[in-house]
């Protein structure tokens, strides 16, 4: 009889733990392969252990955490503040990149390359301090609508991903974001949104001076956060090879594969795969937002875990949950 | 009856909390300031209350919890390490700054100034993987011994720091050190010598690339943390103003400003004041390693807290306790 109820209360737990974790994610490979990872290297007294101290995690954001599509939302932030600007800048009618963004032309922007997306951002983010410039995207946050969902951009969070945060701080890692992303932008959301504080969170930024106890934003990229430089960015603000990475595109492949390269403990690497048309986007291999190519080959052929979208996730949105 | 006993179990606490925290302070200003600080914005439901969260304490390095005189002790490790990769190099037995370093002729070291120190790190602190420096820097940590107190660097911490730094983290607060020394020297030992994870040391930095899943180190500086950058440094790593800043010399002093200029909560700031010529050495003013100048002005016409090392430290070294 003992033996029953003891067998029972085993049962009992183990489905409690199996509906509490990740449940936005159906019962499959991807889930599956978390799970097996984070049990195998939490159990202390194995070969596969890892101290909490090591227990580094890294995430990128841009199509990761949350969507990047039909262009990276902090473009799409910077777009609208040019025209909010517009008035304060007489020249901005003639002259490009700015022109197109206040006639609207996407194609336009476009056309104007790297260099022009650059000098959008440049502008856009600069000659203030950077309390105020997160002040700023707090309140673009509050009004500003993705154009083809309608909803509010923090709305546009992956809730299984959410959930995947969650579980591994529950499991005492520590939780990073390496994004391309200004730091700037994602420390206006990102803290309150993943509840990730502002500390974990690795980005792009921009120059910036002191000034009078301020931090004060210039006119000039210091650094971008992405393919090569995400491990340099992880080595410089970290110190620590991470031993899990999660990540979308080939702009996150050099992360995880500097993840993969651990020599002292197991570990973990992810791709969110867009796969699902209905819901979101399918992008992959041919996309210019998120391109996946190199990354998914290795993916495959390294029995890295591929989250398919369409079929491992219940829902994509937090909103999705409550209807 | 009950009275007496609560407040006899009243004052026993009381009195077992004086003899817990800080024990290598002298009852004096310094502890006591500290530890008003502590327990006012610690206490929940009250004006100055700080949530855990931003709790953010940053602690400069040299001078401010070990030694750095007569040199900052990179710099002779740079020096030691010059002399062991000479062998590979003959061209440096006849170019300065060079020359000097290997006829140990500090004068001439010196006259090459901060052009031909700069030179000295580069060369010693590249061509070869972050992991591998790092073990370098171990190895030397091992063996070397001070020119003057002939103890191992590592012996050279100052004790009564090491216990305000376990004090703040018994208090939830997130220890950081924002160091001109540079990172990866710093993390060879900081974790095991005054238990702050790598994660949480800023610093200074060489430029690095990222090849084949390793961290190379380039010869070239990508980012000194003094004076004016430390503001920087600590907005770009950690995203929060800290409530409470430490160090011992003006290249402290915009990081102790930046941190007073929290608009939002109550702050602190502390300055470690060489004032011990017997137990270590007595500078300050007019000292080429850690000049405190226009920073003592400051500290002493706006009541940040002065620690004198003299008077207020019962032992300077960890040693010290075992003597």
């Amino acid at each position: 009889m003992h033996k029953i109820l003891l067998t029972l209360s085993l049962l009992l737990t183990l489905s409690l733990h199996a509906t509490e974790n990740l449940p936005s994610w159906n019962e499959g490979t991807s889930k599956q392969s978390i799970i097996n990872y984070v049990q195998t290297v939490t159990k202390k007294g194995t070969a596969d252990f890892i101290p909490v101290k090591d227990r580094i995690a890294t995430f990128d954001n841009d199509g990761t955490l949350w969507g990047e599509q039909p262009l990276y939302f902090q473009v799409i932030f910077a777009m609208d503040r040019v025209k909010a600007l517009a008035s304060e800048h007489p020249e901005w009618k003639t002259t490009e990149p700015f022109k197109s963004v206040l006639a609207d032309d996407m194609h336009g922007v476009m056309k104007s390359g790297v260099k022009g997306l650059l000098q959008i951002v440049n502008v856009t983010h600069s000659g203030l301090d950077v309390e105020t410039f997160k002040s700023e995207v707090k309140e673009w946050l509050k009004t500003a609508k993705h154009p083809t969902l309608n909803r509010p951009y923090t709305d546009l969070i992956y809730q299984p991903m959410m959930e995947l945060i969650q579980y591994l701080e529950a499991n005492d890692f520590k939780v990073y974001i390496v994004s391309g992303g200004g730091i700037d932008f994602m420390r206006a959301f990102v803290p309150k949104m993943y509840g990730i504080p502002e500390e974990h969170i690795i980005g792009s930024s921009g120059k910036v001076h002191y000034k009078d106890g301020k931090i004060m934003k210039d006119d000039e990229i210091y650094f971008i956060d992405d393919k090569e430089t995400k491990p340099l960015a992880i080595y410089r603000n970290i110190g620590k090879r991470p031993v899990a990475a999660f990540g979308n595109s080939d702009g996150d492949f050099a992360m995880m594969e500097y993840t993969e390269a651990n020599d002292k403990y197991k570990t973990f690497q992810l791709y969110v795969h867009h796969t699902d048309d209905k819901r979101e986007v399918a992008y992959d291999r041919k996309s210019h937002i998120g391109k996946l190519d190199k990354g998914l080959d290795y993916a495959l052929k390294n029995n890295w875990t591929l989250v398919d979208m369409k079929n491992e996730w219940k829902v994509i949105y937090p909103f999705e949950l409550n209807q």
